[in-house]
């Protein structure tokens, strides 16, 4: 069944009262999605995170990203950054898949990666802790949320 | 300092473009304002939810949180439903700190718990994979969930 139908479904169960989780179906069509996009790009300034990325994505059989830059600093000036970012990356540019890592709320927040499919629908994500409290190095850290993005629904390496 | 001010020496420094990530003072307002919230309110239908909640803010010295009953359905039908369904507690009832978990985006997309301060603002959160992949008990899965929202700015036990 294709997403749109999916969602239409769950739509429907939800207002029945009758919505029980996430089901396989559900999560094999994200699976879909994500295995099947052939353009996906990295909102971003920092070539470094984008060679990890890839690097994990080769590992799970995903598409290699491409790097897509633009002045992402006013997303930092919105309520959930990252997620302004992914939004503002779909906005500017012809794509299947937008990985998007950033701050996930106010200032101290932390870190949020998440994947928008073409539509801007949410299809996966993944938190990290702040920099300064878990003193991870920055390619560490953004290696296991993408790990993290892409296992949390089931995909394999 | 305050948030507000926080937040806005934090813009400042996006705007000229030499933010550097989060700051220790900024995770320790964060802090501050969890430990010193009174009324803390969890939507939800689910008492076995709130109970381990619960136990948690007590194991890290936070006040109890109350349930806050309503109908939560229709967050399912947003883009987003963990943060509508906090939106909408904090619509609904006046608190200092509102905890709650749904799903992060369309269906099969796993979950998300947000912790959303007096204002709506972003303070933390944490993703877990979907029931359907982890298989991992839900008052488990509830325990390690806000858990991570709380150790990730640096709570701890």
């Amino acid at each position: 069944m294709s997403l749109e139908n999916l969602i239409k479904a769950a739509y429907n169960e939800s207002v029945e009262g009758n919505r029980q989780g996430d089901k396989l179906e559900e999560i094999g069509a994200i699976q879909r999605y994500i295995r099947s996009s052939k353009k996906i790009i990295i909102p971003n300034w920092n070539q470094s995170k984008v060679n990890i990325i890839n690097k994990v994505l080769k590992d799970f059989q995903i598409p290699e990203a491409e790097h897509f830059e633009f002045h992402t600093n006013s997303a930092d000036l919105s309520r959930m950054p990252a997620i302004t970012k992914a939004q503002m990356a779909l906005d500017l540019c012809e794509c299947d898949l937008v990985i998007a890592r950033g701050r996930l709320g106010i200032p101290g927040s932390g870190s949020l990666m998440i994947i928008l499919d073409s539509k801007g629908r949410v299809l996966t994500g993944a938190t990290s802790p702040s920099h300064v409290v878990h003193k991870k190095d920055l390619v560490e850290a953004v290696e296991d949320e993408i790990t993290q993005c892409l296992e949390r629904i089931g995909l394999k390496k």
